[in-house]
């Protein structure tokens, strides 16, 4: 059922062990069998789950718990590339996701799985966007579901997911210990608890690069730039663009930039001294909580995968980030999260060291919506007008 | 240019001017004389204006300003329709539009066209969705926005608006005199205001319809519900419907059921008198504010138009619509705002009145995201359980 891209297949793995027994990190589905010897083919169809069936482990069709998940737009930054003088900019808007941000990709996946396995019960472990996109597909799919929070959770951000009516379980003690003793009594209880580098997940992030590459006119970016966190979202595209090019149908994989926030930068540390492993970071200050986790269960594999394709992993600051969230706000009409706005300020960043050359183009993955977690009045003090009815000709002379 | 439903073309209208001047209300755009003669088709095209153009009146390619709005799924709502006995039950969801909401649709035809004709400057009066849109696509077609508001409406639902970075007007007075105010001084300071009824606005309206007839494999739905304030987005979505039959590509209308807040139903009043025109509702009480406008602009023509159609008006409380909300979200994954859930709300009331048969199908357009106005803790009291790490195990076993 899976392969660690190092070792090749591994027997007898089930969904509670999701990596690699040798240290690999984490275990991706393995190709379909009957596939091996057969080209896979993109194929004609509405839903992305069927046009790239060829290259999903999916068995059976999906479109029973489908809440419409990707088909998201590639917006071109017309105006921002023109501004920047750089590569042509185009941003793949996945805060149009049912949920409002990429999760859904992954969850339809696993959840699809869930039921294909038999399991009755599925579960995940979040602060955000993870939770509600669990939350609704597992309500959709009519599997009682289970999410575990972080202790400092705030009340305001759960109410995404607990309007589908999980349960909602707040856990305290250490967040990367969470992760890996939940699936441990998953097992026990079989909830499956689909994290961020579950193995099917993975498979569902994968359709992005596949859209990406479609919506460039079959064709693959010359970068690719998306924030970071546990690294499980950064393992399935580049999953993606390694399936195109065993199929011969792209010659090259894209340049990856991985994008973390300066106050949490695991994996970046790591990258730049060279190691091989990711050390936890200590004290994490950011307002990025989406990309904030301390201790990314991906983290040694996607230093591996990003070396082994010559990508970059750089950090960047929350000031940044927010002017990039604005820059894309004002310019383009794209409102996106914080996290989301690391893949613009990524992108500057390099550009402004001179390292990507002015030719070519460039995706940024936003990755979820900004209605999620709207700036606050301290971070975005709001100018308004106050002006009567009567007064209204005179007030907006003024203004033009 | 324009064209009255009742009286036919207009001579010399501007958008300034846009209701009919025999009091018939809102104008529609003109079809386009080229194509009175020649059948309009359905063309090929991943961007529904695209394949659409033949039925929209736009000049020139959109795709320069588009944030890829529209395309969104319509969901088919198995498990509920199974429960409740009755017809098919499809969502069209629109929160999946760029800025989360319908309004989308509208706003990037009427921008368009604010640059094929010229302005420099949009407008809108809004309390929330629209100012979001118009604010979006303002930014990304580059043109200076302004954004009328209520007097009331609270500084946090003003965000994803602000976050465009549009002139905020705030207003003391009449809301229902401000929408007609705005078009006048629209015109001396060549702001195009595309308030909620704009001719181009409605035509973007009737993608909806489009992409609902494309979705059922080239058939119209038995019944379609949607809420209800200014009227604008029924007449469009009516009119899409109109459109098709006109050229034979279906033989009927679908029953619209337009569902109004009980405290805010001015239409449903006038409708249950017998009357043709519409009087201001006088006290607003209701939660549901994307739905409560008492004076609604478009009002008497929606009454005309549902009685030639053979539609129905009907108003449910804030608790119908809350439990619909919930209901949509607990069992099929679905969050949309609490005005969305109107629909649902109006077909279980039709439904419980023995009106629908049970076979058929019925679509319900839930018109925007739950992520724009989530429930409040006293609307929504959140279960959460609270458990040590090391008592995980001993607490999810206790919960499955």
């Amino acid at each position: 059922m899976f392969e660690c891209p190092v070792c090749g297949r591994i027997e007898g793995g089930d969904v509670f062990s999701p990596f690699c027994p040798r240290g690999h990190g984490p275990l991706f589905a393995a190709r379909r069998p009957s596939l091996r010897d057969a080209a896979r083919r993109i194929r004609s169809g509405a839903s992305p789950l069927e046009r790239y069936a060829d290259f999903l482990p999916l068995e059976g069709p999906v479109l029973g718990i489908s809440l419409g998940e990707g088909n998201t737009p590639l917006v071109k930054l017309e105006k921002l590339g023109r501004r920047l003088g750089g590569p042509a900019l185009f941003a793949k808007n996945e805060a149009q996701n049912p949920t409002g941000s990429f999760k859904d990709r992954g969850t339809v996946v696993a959840v699809h799985m869930a039921r294909a396995l038999g399991y009755r019960r599925i579960g995940t472990v979040s602060t955000g966007n993870m939770a509600a996109s669990t939350a609704a597909y597992g309500s959709r799919a009519g599997l009682e579901t289970f999410v575990l929070l972080k202790d400092s959770t705030p009340e305001s951000s759960l109410r995404a997911a607990a309007i589908h009516a999980p349960r909602l379980i707040r856990v305290r003690g250490d967040y990367g210990r969470l992760f890996h003793r939940s699936l441990v009594i998953g097992k026990d209880l079989e909830i499956y608890f689909m994290n961020s580098t579950d193995p099917f997940r993975l498979e569902g992030y994968k359709v992005t690069g596949f859209e990406i590459f479609a919506g460039l006119g079959d064709r693959i970016p010359d970068y690719l730039f998306l924030p970071v966190s546990s690294g499980g979202h950064l393992l399935g595209l580049l999953r993606a663009f390694e399936d195109l090019r065993e199929e011969g149908l792209a010659a090259d994989i894209p340049i990856f930039v991985g994008v973390q926030a300066s106050g949490c930068a695991p994996i970046v540390r790591a990258f730049e001294a060279g190691r091989e492993t990711v050390r936890p970071w200590e004290t994490v200050r950011t307002a990025a909580h989406a990309i904030s986790n301390p201790a990314p269960p991906a983290g040694d594999a996607v230093l591996r995968m990003i070396r082994e394709h010559k990508g970059i992993l750089i950090h960047v600051s929350d000031e940044e980030m927010l002017r990039a969230q604005r820059g894309l706000a004002e310019e383009e009409g794209l409102f996106c999260q914080l996290e989301s706005a690391a893949a613009l300020a990524g992108f500057l960043k390099l550009k402004d060291s001179g390292i990507i050359p002015p030719d070519g183009d460039a995706v940024l993955v936003l990755t979820g919506s900004g209605l999620k977690t709207p700036p606050s009045p301290k971070s975005m003090p709001l100018d308004v007008h106050d002006v009567g009815l009567d007064d209204l000709a005179k007030g907006l002379r003024g203004l033009v």
